[in-house]
């Protein structure tokens, strides 16, 4: 059965729901990437492993199931005087999988092939070696692979997306995935540049990270013929969400254990990345001491920089950034009708900056 | 001015109404690379010095005036009796721009920025230093720049191709891009592999060049409004056109002049990749000359291994088999209608296959 994000007890119905739909877009998944070549299929199928807790899948899925409305009849039926505007939590269905459409599942195997993209090009550019706790396909069969594989995964995730015949779906994720490229192409000009401030890494995440994430909660909500009111404030969710994910997943390349994250870590500073502990870490620094830093940081001494990042209090600080978006995501899931889904967004939403994988 | 393959003299009035939209063309794709962020900007200017004779824009707005029939009413009021499956080329309007749409032209500047990327991305696996004479993105910024940015023009045109709001368009050439990747997917699949046959070859570049080749000469028809029957053989005569001219590309990196070709040459036997002459030394020689011949190869000795393939005659032999290619594109142009348009197809395919650049 696929794995998933683990939460908080009490969401029974929900997550059993969740998990016999993320099956349903396992197939789509592996359906899509099926070739008549068997090269090609080998490659897949390691690619595959990669799959990690779904987050952006979980997303889709769940942002449909928070935002579906009852179906019209039932609401008609109930209180004729209701407008979709104003839902109530009474208005939703019971959390059965048929709330959810075809489209939804696509869309959720769509983002995650985009990701599992940007997961293969990044091990190429990070020169990783291991990724969920297996070796990466740079490190297997070389960089020339993994680039075209990259790019195969892409070609597949607009060839998956363009089967559902929406041509306003096509043009939303191409938008995405041009900001997402955006967010690294300006992350790589500033490496080893030394004077990034809050705001320049905050925007490089939103782009590469958040936008992403963003449009998961997004679509899923739309699909479920939302409101534009409501589908909108779940894209604000995923971007805060995402904005945290990321910080979060940057404190623990510096400050992780290996064995527990399932990735090669101390990549950022090994490549010249500046995140936030170490962008506040010099800001925050007296000249002396920032000399010192800059030294760890010059001379990838990632174990020095690390006592030195917690000492000082930027890791402490960074975690508290992360929070802060947790707390503006959960902020904006009150447009959408409470319900589980919702609360489960909440959850999920809360695990990503606590989390230490 | 945009610049355009050379052809025979003879063709003026369709050269410049091909001009015209080629100028129109890179305005589409020049607006859609345009972002936000000054390092992106920097980054796809240099990438447009790679734009060469835009081959793959100049079949689709060729195929499009060469099947476009006149404009129904002036066929009604010339002959009520014809079907648009048997217009003569009296049918044809003058070569006007007016013939193409604007749907023509976003799909021309899409193909161009789908080869774009694959550029980007083979000089990573080439690690080529030099292309279009300019410097390769990887050799100026890295690897790493060139897989984003490779990645960037990819989505762009997906996102540029969305917009014609054309479901079977990006269904269409997403399937393109599947193909694309999985030839070069089997194709370093057998890096190395001394057995490989020429059917395999062919296999290979059919699906990285031929198939996208294919795509720009239907897709150019179809938008003309043609009939499925004339699209197909357009389709047909780009397959082949693509294998005839990914033969003579292959022919070049072994026995080309770098100042002429104006790209990093001999990059196929420095990865591996055995190509058609090759393949057809080793398929032809007796077993001794078939030792020194592998010989050659893995000690990457490029000069000798030219001398011999000329002297043996492979040379030969693969230049036959791309004018074969090439005979049997011009075969497919008879279901086109009969017009200067269609000639200079033809003409175009000729000139693939003795080019020296």
């Amino acid at each position: 059965m696929t794995r998933m994000m683990k939460v908080d007890a009490g969401f029974e119905p929900i997550a059993s729901a969740l998990a016999a739909q993320l099956d349903q877009v396992t197939v789509i998944f592996e359906r899509q990437l099926a070739s008549d070549m068997s090269a090609v299929n080998k490659l897949c199928m390691h690619v595959e492993q990669y799959r990690g807790k779904m987050l952006r899948p979980t997303l889709v899925l769940l942002s449909g199931f928070a935002a579906a409305p009852a179906p019209a009849q039932e609401v008609r039926s109930q209180r004729s005087e209701v407008s979709q505007a104003s839902l109530s939590p009474h208005d939703l269905r019971p959390l059965t999988s048929d709330l959810l459409t075809e489209k939804h599942r696509i869309v959720a195997a769509v983002v995650e092939m985009i990701h599992m993209a940007t997961l293969v090009h990044d091990d190429v550019l990070d020169e990783a070696a291991v990724r969920r706790r297996g070796r990466t396909v740079n490190d297997l069969w070389g960089n020339e692979m993994a680039v075209i594989l990259g790019d195969y995964l892409i070609s597949n995730a607009f060839h998956l997306c363009s089967t559902i015949g929406d041509p306003a779906i096509n043009l939303t994720l191409g938008d995405v995935t041009n900001t997402l490229c955006e967010g690294e192409l300006v992350q790589l000009h500033h490496r080893d540049d030394y004077s990034i401030d809050e705001a320049l890494y905050l925007e490089i995440v939103r782009r590469k990270t958040a936008s992403l994430i963003g449009e998961c909660c997004r679509l899923g909500a739309m699909l479920s013929g939302a409101p534009e009111r409501i589908s909108k404030a779940m894209k604000n969710f995923g971007i805060a969400l995402g904005i945290a994910f990321q910080i979060q997943d940057d404190l623990l390349d510096l400050i992780g254990d290996q064995g527990v994250v399932g990735k090669s870590l101390g990549k950022d500073l090994d490549k010249g990345k500046l995140t936030l502990p170490v962008i506040y870490q010099l800001a925050d620094s007296e000249p002396a001491d920032r000399g010192e830093a800059l030294r760890l940081i010059m001379e990838r001494d990632a174990a020095s920089l690390r006592l030195l990042l917690i000492e000082s209090g930027a890791v402490a600080r960074t975690a508290a950034t992360a929070k802060g978006f947790v707390s503006q995501a959960k902020s904006e899931l009150a447009a959408a009708p409470a319900g589980p889904a919702r609360d489960y967004l909440g959850v999920l939403a809360e695990s990503v900056a606590s989390r230490t994988w």
